[in-house]
């Protein structure tokens, strides 16, 4: 899969500038906000863009560290219990999604367990979960073009009036799973990216750490997108890839959420670097190593609230700040519309 | 005016917290949402506190400071056109206000215009603006204590139902008023708080310093924080600071917005400082000097966006936050009722 993100007309950004500068408020005066009306613009391609219509999508998989290695904090079987709360409609996303009006679907990318059908669940799943990548490759490098693939099919399918996308994960190791990518793609240091998790002690992050290591020895650093995807990838990360990769080839914004859903962003555009206009990074997590890969990739993100949850809850709290983004382009009033005197 | 907030029971504190320990996420995971949940609860003293009936009203006034002192890049008709923005929807505050449903009305604390009556204008005009600092008291003692009991009655007359009051202000000028008494409350310097407002160059920084240090020395710094806000208060801050005292009688949460609101929430805490567990700082302005005052008062606020527009649209922005804190001690499973384990 090579996808085409939609082509960005750079030509427009001064026209939306324009229209943002002349709204009745000192030049730059709503700061970050503007940026992202600027960014909703380029990516809808036009001077009014809309962000009514989101949608979130939970992937949740399995991880082979897990098997047999002391990853994380929680048991596995946490993943699949987590995707019954996640249906049942009781977990810190479902209640964001609900505050805010965003309708959620849970994505079974590779949870080991047998789910019963609910309108709510995805199945997509490709696996019962990755494999342990001490031993071997996490996810060989046909199911990760699978995994790619199917994320961005899960997107093609969603309504024609999506205007953003909200993407989160559950999968019990996960932050170990992203700490791989993260260094092979970034090249920051595992010392850096190896963090608690969902709460590891620091005899934990060391343990988690030397497992890792492990890992890295025997798979190696690729300089091919798909063979490191292949080596360290868990299937919800590359869902989410795939699903970022098709929101750009629909105009979609992307609200990247923490750690993990940065891994999925690195991934995807260690793939395709075009789609980088169409990301919007919404939060700075508190698990360790998150604010470094952000400032590698020169972004600062919307909010820093201390959460290290996942789940995709970071990016649902700033979409009440992409709606006002949006919002505030289409509907202020201007220092002419208004009659207010500009600045002397 | 001598309020008496609600009295703050401690002892539930342990109780929310065990609350909020026992939701479907790892211990604290939900970060700087959690200590807004906890404080929530012990603003209306219960386990379930309600963010639900929010209401936002945006003072305006004008400021004797800019009739004779180049103290700010706009005009001071600006005021009135813009309360005549606000009236018609076209601001920035009501783009927010209607984007997550907050019911807005505009107060006229003391702009120097007479408006004809709309609905959603709340006539509370005390003068046509302050007195010129420079030569004058610029409210006076009987003013200030007007001022500060007329905003208190405002948000008396607001629904019974309310439970999050944010407020914002409009003002040419008051970045400059909020500066004197920001000085006299806190004792940071004139050169940390002084800066841009709604744009200044840095020549007509100097030119602002060089005005408030001349009211300084006629006004002097009291002890008495009602004497302060005599010598160097504006009607809409004023009526502000009796807003927040209002709210904690009533077990009502105040959203805080920038510097110039800082400015009456300081002023309140002066009056009576048995009201800051009602105070929730939403944001960090790019206003010169609000992060001083930020840090001297010990918060840390929920948003840093880069705005410098005032409005209330610092704190409009952040209400959605408030909901999802309030939501998700409400709304989330426990493990116990999940049937999700807990750690290892």
């Amino acid at each position: 899969m090579r996808p085409t993100p939609a082509p960005i007309d750079e030509t427009l950004a001064p026209k939306l500038q324009h229209k943002i500068d002349r709204k009745t408020k000192p030049l730059g005066a709503l700061g970050r906000l503007e940026a992202v009306a600027l960014q909703l613009g380029l990516i809808q391609n036009r001077l009014d863009p809309s962000a009514h219509h989101p949608y979130a999508l939970v992937f949740a998989a399995d991880h082979g560290l897990t098997r047999a290695h002391p990853v994380s904090a929680y048991p596995r079987e946490v993943t699949w219990q987590m995707v019954l709360n996640f249906l049942a409609g009781g977990a810190a996303i479902n209640v964001f999604c609900r505050t805010f009006g965003i309708p959620l679907k849970v994505v079974d990318a590779g949870v080991d367990h047998l789910f019963t059908p609910h309108p709510d669940l995805i199945d997509a799943k490709l696996a019962f979960g990755s494999n342990d990548a001490v031993t071997a490759p996490a996810l060989g490098l046909e199911l990760a073009h699978r995994a790619v693939a199917t994320g961005a099919e899960i997107v093609n399918r969603l309504p024609d009036s999506l205007d953003v996308l909200i993407l989160g994960e559950m999968g019990i190791g996960n932050t170990a799973t992203a700490t791989l990518l993260l260094h092979c793609f970034t090249g920051l240091p595992l010392a850096t990216l190896v963090g608690r998790g969902t709460g590891l002690d620091d005899a934990g992050v060391a343990r988690k750490r030397a497992v890792l290591e492990t890992a890295l020895a025997r798979g190696g650093i690729s300089s091919d997108p798909w063979q490191i995807l292949a080596e360290y990838g868990g299937l919800e990360i590359a869902q989410m890839a795939g699903a970022m990769l098709a929101a750009s080839e629909r105009r979609v914004a992307v609200l990247v959420d923490g750690f993990i859903a940065t891994a999925a962003a690195v991934t995807a555009l260690a793939i395709t670097p075009e789609i980088r206009p169409y990301l919007i990074f919404t939060h700075c997590s508190n698990e360790q190593g998150h604010r470094a890969v952000l400032d590698h990739l020169g972004v600062s993100p919307l909010l820093d609230l201390d959460l290290r949850l996942g789940e995709g809850t970071g990016a649902a709290l700033a979409y009440p700040l992409v709606q006002a983004a949006a919002a505030f382009l289409n509907e202020m009033a201007s220092f002419e519309s208004a009659g207010v005197a500009d600045r002397a």
